[in-house]
């Protein structure tokens, strides 16, 4: 097909391919992290965003958050958002569900690196800051392969009056999987973020035939591959509504996350 | 003129108001505070950043931040970047000098008060708290009016090896004006923004000739109109460099921030 410019059609369509082009290469030009709402809001009980997963995959392809009254762990994966409920089923989210907390960003992975060596989650945090040239930036982790010992977490979905996270995570339902293959979704967010975002690393995962899943509380990696990109521009966006106004998001939560991350 | 889209020139000419047209509309939707680099960067000694004022220009016409080496006080009002000196004098920043720190947006304000009773400083912020129905956004405050006991700040530029702000605004100088008209600039972040922004007002005053003015310590707002914008949306990017990357961010600095705002 040959576009003639001369002519009335051809030239809007050409205006519009500009148009978007233009507006892609604005949206892509820095690796971003798009942060929906803050851990302290989740922390302090507010379980329902307003975003839904049709605007949040507008976007990111990759990261992890939960659902609108905590109805499992979201790990979202090549474009897919998928639900670790606590029943250990994963499904895909619908585009009209909603979330309150959600980090994803657009993957494109600048490093790659082979483990051959087993590690357990703490030694493997440790190799990868050993890798990270600035831990005062953002990080996205993507990580297949071979994970024993695999133990994750799933909180059932919340009914009003909601009560504190650290409160329901005592109630979560865990599942372990002595041997499997699947994916690690992984955000490092730097110190200075506590309140946004979970400072260090916060891990999802997902098995390889996409039937298993969730918040990771312990695993080995047996062997995989490691892809990495250092992100340094965040979009943040906070929810307007009377949950999120409310939460007491000036306390000190440190402790709340630790328990509530189960690390 | 008429724009006949069957010629090419035209037809280019529409392509681009489309492009820019759609680029403007997704850029302004949302009211966003865009942010370079952390008060704990800063605190640590962070005095050089890569930002140039015209790229910061871009991003917004009210803020407040300070230059690199921190040789003055930023303040943005109306498009225009002023730097108020330890030596009390205001000029205007070119656009190639750099930033190591700012908080600027594209202020739209959306309600007004006028205030006809005279407020300190601390009572204003409690009349202001009151007035903003949800403390877990950020606000940008521009108040024009006449003011008492003015007290205003700025450091000298420093030459490294740079000591942490702390120590540095030990030799600040402070410059009163007891009656003067002039502009607050003020920036309220939400606590949980701790490490990123400073909890509570951040506030920079420029006189109304725009020949002095610098970082508030202490003034009394005797009568003066507050313009108020809530702002749901942060863009926040950081440094990529060495010295972003080894500033040590992982301490709590409120402490520190406290004695550095003179609060």
């Amino acid at each position: 097909m040959r576009l003639d410019i001369r002519r009335p059609a051809a030239c809007l369509i050409l205006a519009v391919i500009i148009s978007v082009a233009g507006w892609r290469a604005n949206a892509q030009s820095v690796p971003t992290l798009y942060i929906y709402s803050t851990i302290d809001a989740l922390l302090a009980g507010t379980y329902d965003g307003d975003l839904t997963i049709r605007e949040l995959r507008a976007k990111g392809d990759f990261g992890i958050g939960t659902y609108n009254r905590i109805d499992g762990e979201m790990i979202a994966l090549d474009g897919i958002f998928y639900r670790a409920r606590a029943d250990g089923s994963v499904s895909k989210a619908s585009p009209d569900e909603r979330t309150p907390l959600a980090y994803v960003t657009r993957f494109h992975p600048k490093r790659t690196i082979n483990v051959e060596t087993a590690l357990p989650l703490s030694e493997l945090e440790k190799w990868l800051d050993g890798r990270l040239t600035n831990l005062n930036l953002f990080y996205a982790v993507r990580i297949d392969g071979e994970f024993r010992n695999v133990s994750v977490r799933a909180v059932a979905a919340q009914v009003k009056p909601y009560n504190a996270l650290a409160e329901v995570v005592k109630t979560q339902s865990v599942h372990d999987y002595p041997t499997t293959h699947g994916t690690l979704v992984g955000i490092r967010s730097p110190a200075f973020s506590k309140g946004i975002g979970v400072p260090g690393y916060h891990w999802h995962f997902l098995t390889q035939n996409r039937q298993h899943g969730g918040h990771v509380l312990k695993l080995i990696l047996a062997e995989g591959t490691v892809q990495v990109e250092a992100i340094s521009k965040i979009e943040l966006k906070l929810p307007v509504n009377e949950a999120f106004a409310h939460a007491d998001q000036a306390i000190d939560r440190t402790e709340e996350t630790r328990q509530v991350e189960g690390k």
